[in-house]
């Protein structure tokens, strides 16, 4: 496992022995979201994300409200990662000096598209100029279905793993440009028993991986199954790596890896229920072990993933939550 | 009315105006938090706050455990201006590269420090490193109690205004270094019927004049009746203005401006029944108009406050929630 790896899980980890069990608190640090309990018996899902300028984003490519939109579309891909539904947004954002106004005005225009998508009130804020760059944090609440939130934990040896759409080169657009799983986790959650599930905005061979560890199994999936986007194959021209690595590796997908047991599997390869999307069998859970099968042959699958700048060690994106 | 609060005003009018009405949405921007209803009758309370290196702290000065106090204690006195209970917070962060795991750490131990004299849980957060300077957002949730949220909207002409503490130079410490009157506010609340409520965080003079617009009335205080800091005397000496000046409009003091009927109030001050504080009662509400008695002659109350850079039209400081 590469040094990054181990870095972030040890930063996690050191977040969740600062994090003691309460007894509000029903998911804590360390999945797609957190699950509290209010009154009632369903859980409140919350998860944040934060977009830095320069390092999430370029403010002159991307443009305000495409960074809206993107901002939005993270979170919910969180919500959609538990399959939960996306109630309510907070929105806190610190705006550059220059253009301040109007740079609000259409990342708040982006905002509100995404959430309205889902038809998620955005409820309040807070903002900010300063002389740094253009930060916006958004808080995303959900509400767990009365089948309950699916965690990343649940997945047991046997069962299929799935993936819901094609991946790899979304620098090339898609990672501005994405409509969040949150109507295909819902729908799925209606149609089988989600074992676990996580969205891929490390990647997928990093985003499995967390998978397994929550889980405590190994994986093994087979190279030709592996959907491949048409930027993947693209950017593979001009980078020389192959169009499987990059979709093994490249972050910012969004599509969501679940598991199942067979015979839903099986259901879900014979009436493929979900409407605009081909659920992709990628492989099998584990005992142990991380592989990937190509021609008939094992070899480790690499926890590549998103790359993490490591200066002062630590790392350049680090999702808690 | 100077031309700063026109423009925070036209900026959060700009918000409402795209801030639909939802069902789900009790109390939307505009307030000290918003409310939403989940499952069951109670609303439940959600505020941000984003700080920013530079514009809300200088780091080699406050150092990033008080950063983290101050991160976590904004939330909770918004929680609290809504005399809610606080009940679960997530945190996302910026760090700059250099030093950051450090930073990080110390950051985080100064969060958990102060949420955890209010037994908040941190459940859940984002972090990333990045080129520009440390940014902290944390997003607080909390429960209203069964007599419901106090919000700045509920304020009547012949009510009495209170506030819990003393005011003005709060730059010299306090604005880093203050406990959230979080039980004061639960206490209140049981005691008395509170009809409106703010935190002070822009100064005395700028949020009474908050929760007026809200209330749709006006206010006269007393100026022989602000309480005023030993820390806005000693600034007073430095500045050249009167620590009533700094009184009225130094921001970040934290206490809490309320209003209640006069017989509520009179029995405020007979039974100062708030363990170690005392209220003061600073004036009362009016119909119309906005004024401070000195020696029995009314002057216009002048909205100063906060000091807002207006580079390129926006406010420095913004909290629209």
């Amino acid at each position: 496992m590469p040094i990054l790896t181990r870095d972030e899980f040890a930063y996690i980890d050191w977040i969740r022995k600062r994090t003691p069990a309460h007894p509000r608190v029903r998911i804590g640090p360390g999945d797609d979201t957190a699950a509290i309990q209010v009154s009632g018996d369903r859980s409140l899902l919350i998860t944040t994300d934060m977009l830095l300028e320069g390092s999430c984003f370029l403010l002159d490519q991307a443009g305000p409200r495409s960074v809206g939109r993107k901002a939005m579309a993270v979170n919910l891909s969180d919500i959609a990662a538990m399959a939960g539904i996306p109630t309510a947004a907070v929105v806190s954002v610190g705006l550059p000096r220059q253009n301040g106004r109007a740079i609000a005005e259409q990342l708040h225009e982006g905002l509100h598209e995404m959430a309205k998508m889902f038809d998620v009130p955005i409820v309040g804020g807070d903002t900010n100029s300063w002389t740094g760059g253009l930060v916006v944090t958004v808080t995303l609440l959900g509400e767990a279905t009365a089948k309950g939130p699916v965690t990343r934990a649940g997945a047991k040896p046997g069962d299929w793993i799935f993936v819901t759409g094609p991946l790899g080169g979304s620098i090339l657009g898609k990672h501005l440009d994405f409509v969040p799983r949150v109507k295909e986790a819902l729908a799925l959650h209606q149609w089988v028993d989600l074992h676990a599930m996580i969205d891929i905005s490390d990647g997928l061979s990093a985003d499995l991986h967390h998978l397994c560890e929550e889980s405590r199994c190994g994986a093994v999936i087979r190279s030709e199954s592996v959907p491949i986007t048409a930027s993947a194959r693209i950017l593979a021209e001009r980078t020389g790596r192959t169009p499987l690595q990059h979709a093994l590796t490249d972050g910012e997908d969004f599509e969501l890896i679940f598991t199942v047991a067979p015979e839903d599997g099986q259901r879900l390869l014979d009436s493929q229920p979900i409407e605009g999307i081909q659920l992709v069998h990628l492989g099998e859970m584990i005992s142990a072990g991380y592989w990937i099968e190509e021609n008939g042959e094992r070899k480790t699958l690499e926890v590549g993933g998103y790359v993490h700048h490591l200066e002062s060690g630590f790392p350049e994106s680090l999702p808690i939550v």
